[in-house]
């Protein structure tokens, strides 16, 4: 069996959580509390940071892009489970772009931000960083989000899923990181419709169910968090 | 025929430049002055950075790593020439995280700062971010590059190369960060020996001619930078 060393919120987790749900595959989730540096976690993944996926038999996979790749070459090929990544080389550059996009780009100036400021910096002491939000840092995050979410709605009205035909790896990255957004309240949905039907089409996937029932002890999320009409 | 643009001292171009000369696969350089923000540019990658490569029949690739999927995926299979990502999901695992622990971790770190601060900035105008380096960043970057010296120096004297038994993209990967901040003379070779010597071999390839042999107006290279006995 899997396991993923993971933070319920940490968007880039979500992304991780979303691929393994979608192939059926199960995962054991670990709670790694990454801020606290602790010694065999660093020996399992030196730069610190999560997701890190545990399979037996090969190093740990660290990070979200190395792990969605680890999976798309490991999965059992099931005749009726389509790929989240395509197979033409076209079709491949145009997914990884994306899913960096949002794992990188929008985690650097939205999701990032945002989850640290608001849940991880509430468990770190002083020293791992903690301390009440950055307003700045909030600020710009909130700011930001809103052509990212010009962007969504502008893939969502060019395409059927945000990278072509089929949903891929750049859907799931995309409302995994605006579900950590949303379950804050920080996503302005009433800005772009395009955007929100496309989130409401994956949100009402099996695979999304668990996270939109996952609740963290002293922050509640927005209202319609868990709401597929929302 | 392929076409990269790029900036002549940016790292991670450097690095896609390693793996086309390594797979002896001619490419057009143009040099993007990205800071610029060019509306043709934006077209191809609306992330707005380098590298990007220009292929015939598929949308413009973006960056480093995927970049580095690309060529593996769609290279010439020569029998003579081993490909830079092996072919068991372990040794797979363990090359991209070294080659995104340089191409993400050592470019935040080191060698985004220094090459920002003490070339990029010289282009560029005062709205587009140019004026003086930034002290604090240098001193930083230089400080930071220590620790992954020693990293390198530890890899180094555990394995022949880099990631494992062959030359992979890990060592492609952290020679071009190197070599970046070694045109710039802010490499503390004197501190890693093992460090030294992996990265003589690596610079005694072929495919690291073109950048030994690259001089930049206004910027001369260290005194040592093309030297193969440093």
């Amino acid at each position: 069996m899997l396991t993923l060393l993971q933070q319920p919120l940490c968007p880039l987790s979500r992304f991780v959580r979303l691929i393994l749900a979608e192939y059926d595959i199960d995962a054991r989730l670990v709670e790694e509390r990454f801020w606290e540096r602790r010694e065999e976690f660093l020996i399992l993944n030196p730069a610190g940071t999560i997701p890190v996926l545990i399979a037996d038999g090969i190093p740990p996979v660290p990070g979200a892009a190395i792990i969605a790749e680890f999976i798309e070459e490991t999965r059992p090929v099931d005749e009726g489970v389509n790929g989240l990544l395509p197979m033409e080389s076209g079709g491949r550059v145009e997914v990884r772009r994306l899913a960096s996009w949002f794992n990188d780009k929008f985690h650097a100036e939205v999701s990032g931000p945002l989850v640290t400021e608001r849940v991880f910096k509430r468990h770190m002491t002083l020293e791992q960083g903690g301390g009440p939000p950055d307003t700045a840092s909030l600020r710009a995050a909130r700011h930001n989000i809103r052509y990212h979410l010009a962007y969504i709605g502008w893939l969502a009205r060019s395409r059927n899923w945000l990278a072509g035909d089929r949903l891929s790896l750049a859907d799931l990255a995309a409302a995994a990181h605006l579900s950590s957004v949303d379950y804050l309240g920080d996503v302005p949905w009433n800005e772009d419709e395009a955007a929100r039907v496309w989130y409401a089409r994956v949100k009402s996937r099996p695979s999304f169910r668990p996270l939109l029932n996952e609740t963290l002890a002293g922050i509640p999320p927005a209202k319609h968090y868990a709401d597929l009409d929302f």
